[in-house]
């Protein structure tokens, strides 16, 4: 069928380049909305609240704000037609694959059945943004305050929230609504914004000052199609996972069925406040330096290096320019591709002392073990932090938490929880670093059964963090983090150091159950010696009752110990 | 040690406004250069000349020319002081993840040693590129011709090539030369351009008219750092898959070390070009629809509807605008929310022709056939294009190709060749839903051994191919197909029918076995039976022979059935 060429309209290159054109960034994520965790439409339920969760988090802690927050899906009214076509479709449904995108479940009319409309609410206490800036970081895709800096916040690219209004937009053709209100001296203002799609700009609908009894907070309305549904990947596992690795966090959640429920914080305490960093020589690539260099507003070679990079001292430049052969003074412009090269080259002989690690903000191993207790009933718990270390210049650590034994299932392979800056990962399991560093570790070393290529069988939850100033996700819908060998390497030493107190606690567990043997052995026994002792030692019954005291004792007194 | 607030700089709603910042494309995809596929050296190199490929086919077949491509790999200089560094750090390097992005392979400076640097040559006799478009094409993320219309080609985004421009600036500084000519009687053109990282638009470096001796065609040169390895991931596996995908190209292949390989086309014809065609109405979604209405150049409904969509006539939009409730006379751009959508759930309840099929060019069940037995050495070929079917309005449509047994590792998993648009996809198989689908087949019906939740274990190759106007992929960098469930659907239906086929041929091969043992087994006794009947009926030597000589190729005619 396909041999022979038909109706071959040949274009040449003046016709094709009729057809090139730009294309924005919205029309881009529009087509693929996949590529933000848009691609279903119980996903994209689970994707806008985690964006707006993530958005409230960070923005309460750089406030230095204990979080209090409200999750809320309301159902949304069905349209009189879409409820109509409901029972009409069901009894004429085209099937699937033969001309009807209605059945797959991923189109968006109210007559499919799989999605409903939802009002999602997320409202928290904290700074509040500025009437000036709601359009923008709601009504515009790449637009924030956490790309450019080198800092651990669970944002990392101003596209989340404005893409879940976008995709509320193009599936209910409604604005996102955003309340705010930045202190008890300030109004609290509403806004309604709508995304232009071809331009990627902001378009407000209404915006105006109004009565709202916080005294400071946002709080974010969405109406989009979607679907509810319950567990491993269900917005109400997301949630649960958020409360354990933010016992600081306070959170009220109403579910589309009207219940509520309430994640207490453990803790009275915010996380420790992670830094912003400066860019490490060691992690900088010729195309970075070279604009750099071209953008810089240092006068001269040496004090750039000293301003634009961390760990960069007079010493340490002065060591760089020399394998360089650069001079100190050189006006950073005036550099050519080969200088740049020659920088590049000499930065990566010279020895540079590790980049700060102030930036990192780890749970902690205490609050790991409340948050692992507070969520999985087991018998056994442990959590290792480790150091900080780097991977291509940036500064990571990572957290592993292990509750074993007791309510969890033993025939089940191990559940693996995973965060990333705080925030749960929930989709992509095998394409994650996480999951990779507990499959390659060895187990059984830890007397735990392990299949070959699989995860552990036991009754365990391991929890493992990753903590960074960038976490290298492998999509812009963040569910996994990249293969980076230093990441998976630090992964598995944490997993060792659990896995050894693990294995302690399993071999206590085996001979405490050796040892109640033993004893209920002996035990049986002592009536039987003390009838022995009695007859060859002539004791009377109340020497003999003594010894079979006295032994039971002693006994008991072994088994504590 | 996350318990207490430490140094907390407290920032209000103010003071956070002042951070917030537009992010140019261009930014966003030097930081997420892994969601184009250039995570590591390795991929980097693969992508690029992936999307150099795929640009040269895609042009060479809409202007109607058999491609003729020449693909070279050449390693490129390193600079004196990166020698030096060589041996250098090869006696003094520092330990991963302890402070130094050097060794961790995804870093860049000459200093790390698995990656060098090389020159990428594609060069193809396709239509060329007019001078004017050759910046934008090469020095700009999403800019081309593919996006905006509904076709099956390759390339769909117009991001492709620009970023792996950026990608050999952003490693080795180096521009994106290209050289072009559109016919004998234009002048060639050669140009360098670099990408502006922080605008996104393309500086020119150079640009006048030269010397080349081609007809037509355009040649690309792009220095990068990459990582030239062998096996599933390879450069080489890529081009070989290609080959066989697209049995009209011919190709010479020059790798890093000097080799030159040619495959020659194995037909004259070219596919059958695929159509472009309208969006299909099942497949639009609210906000979709409203952008449409409010561009359409369409005075009324009617003719919106008729115009921009395909299979409306005027029947199908009468019964739409009836179910609506809506006047077909009606201005587009005067239609409110509410209006739009009941002509959403309008589309949904009336039943619309499927979209047309000729916008998909299939290789073809011969021709898949032939390629797979000009790159596989098996017994057994067999193939199935099936018939177009539809995802989310889409048209798409499944091929599958089955080589079985001869010199194929019999005990090991079969290998699955995943295809979309003729392309090859080497990563991420998993997450494919190519790979879904062979796994959720069931082989054992099919006589070929299976594990559960395996792959199936035989002397097997499995090709599948996906054309589409639009091909669902997971990520930006195209690795996967996304899981709707009517792309699984056609896949094991073309996989039922080929399974079907390699069952007959895996039935009569056992059953020859079998007949071939029984008759050995006959064979062996027939001079004994011409032993016995010259006993009985005192045949003569000469008859008995003749008895063993007509029952032997009365056997040997039996085995012939």
């Amino acid at each position: 069928m396909a041999a022979t060429p038909r109706q071959r309209v040949a274009r040449d290159a003046k016709s094709m380049a009729k057809s090139q054109r730009e294309i924005s960034i919205s029309e881009f994520f529009t087509k693929n909305r996949h590529l933000l965790g848009f691609d279903s439409p119980a996903k994209a339920l689970l994707t806008t609240i985690k964006e707006a969760v993530d958005n409230s988090l960070d923005a309460c802690e750089e406030a230095g704000i204990a979080p209090r927050l409200l999750v809320e899906i309301r159902p949304d009214r069905v349209t009189k037609l879409g409820l109509e076509l409901e029972s009409q479709s069901s009894g004429d449904t085209p099937k699937s694959g033969k001309g009807n995108g209605k059945t797959n479940g991923k189109g968006t009319g109210p007559g499919i059945k799989s999605e409903e409309r939802f009002k999602i609410i997320i409202e928290d206490n904290g700074p509040g943004i500025l009437a000036a800036q709601i359009p923008k970081i709601f009504g515009k895709l790449l637009y924030g305050s956490k790309f450019h800096s080198l800092k651990q916040s669970r944002g990392q690219q101003g596209i989340g929230i404005s893409a879940a209004g976008m995709y509320g937009q193009l599936t209910t053709g409604q604005p996102v609504t955003v309340y705010s209100r930045t202190g008890t001296t300030e109004a609290a203002y509403r806004c309604q914004v709508i995304l232009d799609l071809k331009k990627n700009e902001p378009t407000v609908l209404s915006g105006e000052e109004t009565i709202w009894e916080k005294d400071h907070g946002t709080r974010i309305e969405i109406t989009l199609t979607g679907s509810y549904k319950r567990g491993q990947h269900s917005v109400d596992n997301y949630l649960e996972q958020t409360a354990i690795a933010n016992p600081h966090l306070h959170l009220t959640y109403k579910d589309p069925k009207g219940q509520t429920r309430i994640y207490a914080n453990s803790t009275d305490s915010l996380p420790v406040e992670a830094k912003e960093i400066r860019p490490h020589p060691y992690g900088v690539e010729l195309g970075i330096l070279a604009r750099m260099l071209k953008e810089t507003k240092s006068r001269n070679l040496n004090s750039f290096m000293k301003d634009e990079f961390c760990k960069v001292g007079d010493k340490t430049a002065a060591t760089i320019f020399e394998n360089a052969g650069l001079p100190p003074r050189k006006n950073p412009k005036r550099l050519v591709r080969d200088d740049i090269q020659k920088l590049l080259d000499a930065i990566a002989v010279t020895k540079i002392t590790s980049p700060p690690t102030d930036c990192l903000s780890p749970i902690g191993e205490e609050l790991v073990m409340a948050g692992l207790r507070s969520g999985v009933e087991a018998e056994f718990y442990t959590s290792v932090t480790r150091p900080a270390a780097v991977y291509r210049g940036n500064p990571f650590q990572i957290e592993v938490g292990i509750a074993y034994g007791g309510k969890l299932p033993g025939d089940e392979l191990a559940k693996v929880m995973r965060f990333a800056n705080r925030v749960p990962l929930l989709y992509q399991a095998s394409a994650c670093a996480i999951h990779k560093a507990v499959l390659s570790s060895s187990w059984r070393n830890y007397g735990v059964q392990q299949s070959r290529g699989a995860l552990p069988t036991a009754p365990m939850v391991i929890l493992i963090h990753m903590a960074s100033v960038w976490v290298p996700f492998t999509s812009e819908s963040k569910e996994a983090v990249a293969h980076y060998p230093e990441i998976i390497k630090e992964m598995r030493l944490a997993l060792q150091e659990a896995g050894r107190r693990l294995q302690r606690h399993i071999k206590r567990r085996a001979r405490e159950k050796d040892a109640l043997k033993k004893q209920s052995y002996i035990q049986k026994y002592i009536p039987h010696i003390g009838e022995a002792l009695q007859e060859i030692l002539s004791f009377d019954d109340g020497d003999k009752d003594e010894v079979i005291a006295v032994l039971t004792d002693t006994l008991e007194r072994s088994r504590k110990l």
